[in-house]
């Protein structure tokens, strides 16, 4: 049984384990600093598919598939996948997994995903009521730029504070606890925090106060601070999101040091591949969590670090509408 | 600790309780059979606000409200919030909850979103990571019809199969067991059926193949049949989709009898107010979840029934580009 600690964190007794995890991804993510550590990648990003949509799918239906070629699983060992994206319904993920055969429940956190998904699948272990159960989440340049911003082809100009949609996605398959492999031990889940942001073209600001709000209740309630973890791991800030973060935190008086990063920031090389602000998207967190971040964990380098994927919950339409953004982040306390 | 019952089920140990539930709706729905039973009735659809989509927030938010407002809880006590709806990025959900300071996890399972929210509400009270959660979902005829069909000043056609979209929201909250409420015992999450129907205006024939399978899936696992439950309920199959479940069920030999109900068919008056096949959105079966299903069971007249609902998982966007329609089905057992 989990223990809630504090205000907003809950310890999970049992210690879910990730027993198996998978990260794909298009050219430009496979050019960047991380290239060699993702499973698979794929040059042509339409996947030779039809829709940029269908693409997408394929990258969710890919990287389960290969996150489970590790194990000795087969689909039906999946109690329940827990998948989202940032299409119109969420239709990568319904379309990606329909064929698989596993008990399906869509999520919407925008980018905040990987860490949702995470957190429901070690609450379905923790509560006893699967064996097995997956997360994935992806994103796609072409999808996202057609449906948030413009369709390709009329070159739209992008701002200084824009950041570039991944294409890739990530997925995990928790199960109960594993010693060799990383465990998920705590989570924040946070509350939605909308300061007024209508900015579209800056996500990072839109979600920043929601990662400070996330992270100060987390070390508020665990009594630790940021030297306890060997890293810490924003989703996708990007360059002005993150920065903006630590402004906050300094204002609460805790200091993000060398072992905080941006996944926004590690994703792209920022002179060869300027991106501007950074990247974003689902797959962004998603792909380096199930990559470099799981797979330095494995390997003994770090021991305990701290995971926080932000959203921004707003639609084309409620922007069109003259709505703000709101924002929010979810953080998990992963161990090896 | 929850507990796995055949290839597809769920028992929850702990027995999650409704502790408190509450539905708001419009006024073709107060105009309906279960008029008198709704908590809150918007006469003025637009409920004052400048936007469709606004006024569907709020009637996620009303309906929250006027489910804590039965206790003596407040927002704060709320440890986390299932919310979803059907439009884009589930904005009436984010933009709905968003000041109300409750950890926020947004659902999408289209017109099956308050059996996954209601699943996930118990899970993480069986997990012991929360003591109380809480379960909500929309639609709006407006804002639906906006987004997935014309505009309504452009006073489409509807066909013969063609259903209605509810105007409405239903809100539960979950807690720990309480012998005096309903009880969460039982649930079936279902995996993705998509049997090639491609008429976004025949949902319900795309939603009962799904509906079929969770169904005989849940009688399997736990060796009971129809007979065995005093009402079982289907979301919003419609009446070409509930033709169809029986259909499907009777190949299998199960015969659904005067048990069954689809909410679809319950919502409004055949005769006086036709709708054509009937009525859908995700506020049509939690609507009538949170208001005559509840009350029956907390007035004594139903100890043990089923509430299955439905969803169908496109996007414009994909029935565009020529896809089909994959369905989903939850299945969850209350008991008194």
């Amino acid at each position: 049984m989990g223990k809630r600690i504090g205000k907003n964190t809950v310890l999970f007794e049992t210690q879910p384990s990730i027993i198996s995890y998978a990260a794909v991804c298009g050219k430009k993510e496979a050019e960047g600093p991380l290239g060699d550590e993702f499973d698979k990648i794929f040059e042509d990003t339409s996947l030779k598919e039809p829709t940029w949509e269908k693409a997408e799918s394929r990258l969710q239906k890919e990287a389960v598939t290969t996150a489970l070629e590790k194990t000795s699983l087969h689909f039906q060992n999946i109690n329940y996948i827990f998948a989202g994206d940032l299409l119109n319904q969420c239709v990568s993920s319904s379309f990606g997994l329909r064929r698989l055969g596993i008990p399906f429940l869509g999520q919407f956190g925008a980018c905040s995903t990987m860490a949702q998904t995470l957190f429901l699948a070690a609450t379905s272990i923790e509560a006893g009521i699967a064996n097995y159960s997956a997360a994935v989440t992806s994103s796609h340049f072409c999808s996202s730029e057609r449906q948030f911003r413009f369709p390709l082809q009329y070159g739209g100009q992008r701002t200084p504070t824009a950041q570039w949609t991944v294409t890739g996605a990530g997925a995990a398959i928790v199960s109960q606890r594993n010693d060799n492999d990383p465990k998920i031990k705590q989570a924040t889940i946070g509350k939605i925090v909308d300061l007024g942001i209508k900015d579209i073209n800056n996500m990072g600001a839109a979600m920043a106060p929601a990662a400070a709000k996330t992270i100060i209740s987390f070390f508020e309630d665990t009594h630790t601070s940021p030297d306890n973890y060997d890293a810490i791991f924003s989703g996708d800030l990007g360059q002005v999101g993150s920065d903006l973060l630590k402004e906050l935190l300094k204002k609460e008086h805790i200091t993000l040091g060398s072992n905080y990063r941006d996944c926004g920031l590690m994703m792209y090389y920022k002179k060869d591949q300027d991106v501007h602000a950074g990247a974003s998207g689902c797959g962004c967190s998603a792909s380096i969590l199930c990559s470099h971040i799981l797979n330095n964990i494995k390997n003994g380098t770090w021991k305990n670090i701290l995971f926080m994927a932000t959203g921004a919950l707003m639609s084309p339409t409620s922007s069109q509408q003259g709505e703000t953004i709101p924002g929010v982040a979810h953080l998990i306390n992963i161990t090896a």
